[in-house]
């Protein structure tokens, strides 16, 4: 009698996707990925791809060379749409998948808060697709500026970037396009770079909120210093093709508006019908277990998981460390233990660039802020992309970028993203 | 009273146009570059976008950052429509430019020979757009097959791909996809590849006619070898969704057909109204002007040269040849000479790559195939690679590729391309 291997159902090759199977290493079952690309995409590096620092391939991964030597894994490349918990089948645009455990590491789409007219016309940031539509574009504005010699106010209009969002994101974009701007100004010999206006646009009051504040007002202090507008406590009411109006009625002309303000999890979540956050994340056991379903795992950005009274943030660590926590539990299912473990998150700090050079860390007792902390980040980084060969090349071009601030990115493909539906 | 300076209009950044530029350098014109991208594409390297080996901005330059230090030069990024010479004047999607001295260097388009079906379901290879898209769906239809496990039909059709036209680029593709199958075959445990075919088809009875016949049997072996089926003497008669059918009838189920067979000038050339050969290139004088129009000259793709009674090829080495000696020729009508020299082409040999630790030579009585015709062809390649960066990029990546054989551009980022209509 054949014995049946049981089938570990993974959706999503985030940071959470590719942990769990590294983590699922050495497990006697049958993994099957399922995700709509066929590559890891590193996220937090997106910016650096929209700034023409990296190219589309230095920060994506295909999945099936990650995993090559493990015959018990495969990828089904196709779109998750639905989670039916009680048969236990995972349905998608290329057919249903039967699993015995699932792990739901399906990550996030950009959160619009319900602005229609923002989601219409802002550029998310999210995917590979979304991030070229923002580097052709941006690049595209300077070529049209150049060619307006009329109007000011156009060129104006064309010149002024917006990042809303104080997060991360929204920081670590306006830092790389002031950057981006810099080297223009190389470039573009007939254009005026006071016409240039970069602005950072925060609803609270403060950027950053996961650091000390020290490292708060250094990240401030060293957007202002690099000619990025930062504007506190501004909230936005409607976007348009022209420009941004805020809540107080001011309107800022700008042809180009990038979305940093927040995510939410991946829609397919929503379809178990289980108790969600108002993020659309799964509010899961502290065993991360979905609530009526031992068998679902949920983490990363798919799950709701309180420590210290508040949900943990959208990271990559928070991932990483669930994929291993949920394996762990997969595994004493598997083993026919009862009692499983519950999930404890070790916070190790975060972090963020502002352009060249400027970083901040908050690491344990570390705090510091500056070229020192650029050079931990930008090492960590390295340590965390996928093979060697990623770690040469990019190390290549940022130390390219940082001796001669050359950025040979800087091409307009004149892409759109558009989604293959067969 | 200020003096006017001569307004030089260069048409195209391909290889001619860049050559111009350069040769330029330290007469005193004015010089404008027109063209619908924002940089140079190294094209004889575009096969290895669509086999993954390489990535998009490593064939690909910003053309202000090559011109960075000469402020008499600028970019006027569109679209060439018509160009008015009895008046002087360039007309463009984003407006018209008059010029004193104009060069028409605007490059090929994909010459379907008036195949209608073939140019709506083949592949062409001429853009960055063209090509990243050919390397999406190859990647794709492994995966499609992959999860197609009941009909061997519909995977032998989703994995057979056909490369049409013997010359450089279809031998370089046909070759290039065959390694790429080898390393496919390592990260798709399940799928059976003695499904996997690749043809490469021409009308003619050789490939690469303008090698000597020792190279061109070597390369067919060599092809063959690497598990491509060349079929000479094989002419397309239509082309569909499902397949390609030849002129004697044989149907060859296919989702692939990449089409190499041959190019065609530019449309904007024919706006001229001038005479122009078969593949609409323009039939210059010996000093590479455009009859009728003395300050215009064509070179590269847009001039029909006769050089032993046969029009010079669609190479790089021609189109940098000519722009030089047109260059040579407005520099002598700008110091009010009459008598222009005539252009004499020499003839450096040609060169191919039939993939990996493959390639064939004939350079003057250097008549080579095997691994030295490879090195030779990386290392020249390499030398003539836009920028020191580059050059480590793409050596680096060749260096990996050799040693390991991995692709790691293999990632489907669904692509397809749009212009851009502003």
């Amino acid at each position: 009698m054949e014995e049946k291997i049981p089938h570990v159902v993974i959706v999503g090759a985030g940071f959470g996707g590719v942990a769990a199977i590294k983590a699922l290493a050495g497990t006697n079952v049958k993994i099957t990925l399922v995700d709509r690309t066929n590559y890891h995409l590193f996220q937090p590096l997106l910016y650096q791809l929209s700034t023409s620092v990296l190219s589309t391939d230095d920060i994506s991964f295909p999945v099936r060379a990650m995993f090559r030597k493990r015959k018990n894994i495969d990828l089904f490349m196709a779109q998750a749409t639905d989670i039916d918990g009680k048969n236990k089948i995972l349905h998608t645009n290329h057919g249903e998948i039967a699993y015995d455990y699932l792990i739901v590491s399906a990550g996030a789409t950009t959160n619009y808060f319900g602005l229609e007219s923002v989601e219409k016309y802002s550029y998310g940031m999210k995917t590979i697709q979304e991030t070229l539509h923002i580097r052709n574009h941006v690049l595209h504005m300077f070529e049209r500026a150049n060619k307006q010699l009329d109007s000011e106010d156009v060129r104006r209009q064309m010149l002024t970037f917006i990042c809303v969002g104080g997060g991360p994101t929204g920081v670590e974009e306006a830092g790389a396009l002031a950057e981006l701007v810099a080297v223009q100004k190389l470039d573009y010999p007939h254009l005026n770079f006071d016409e240039v206006s970069i602005k950072l646009i925060e609803a609270t009051d403060t950027v950053l909120p996961m650091m000390p504040e020290k490292l708060r007002n250094y990240t401030l202090k060293v957007l202002r210093k690099k000619g990025v507008e930062v504007m506190l406590n501004t909230a936005v009411a409607d976007c348009s093709e022209d420009g941004l109006t805020l809540k107080d009625g001011t309107f800022i002309p700008s042809k180009t508006v990038i979305w940093a303000a927040g995510v939410k999890a991946n829609p397919v979540v929503a379809t178990l019908g289980t108790k969600c956050d108002r993020s659309g994340r799964i509010i899961v056991t502290k065993t991360l277990q979905v609530p009526g379903y031992p068998e679902i795992f949920a983490i990363g950005d798919n799950a709701c998981f309180l420590h210290n009274d508040r949900p943990l943030p959208t990271v990559a660590p928070v991932a990483c460390q669930e994929a291993h926590a949920a394996v762990d539990n997969i595994r004493k299912l598997l083993s026919g233990q009862k009692t499983l473990k519950e999930f404890v998150y070790k916070d190790h700090g975060s972090m963020a660039t502002i352009g060249r050079c400027e970083a901040v860390v908050s690491w344990g007792y570390l705090r510091i802020g500056g070229f020192l902390a650029w050079c931990i980040w930008m090492f960590l980084h390295l340590l965390r992309l996928e093979g060697i060969h990623a770690d040469i090349t990019v190390g290549i071009k940022w130390m390219w970028n940082f001796i001669s601030g050359t950025r040979l990115g800087r091409i307009i493909t004149n892409i759109k993203f558009e989604d293959i539906n067969d």
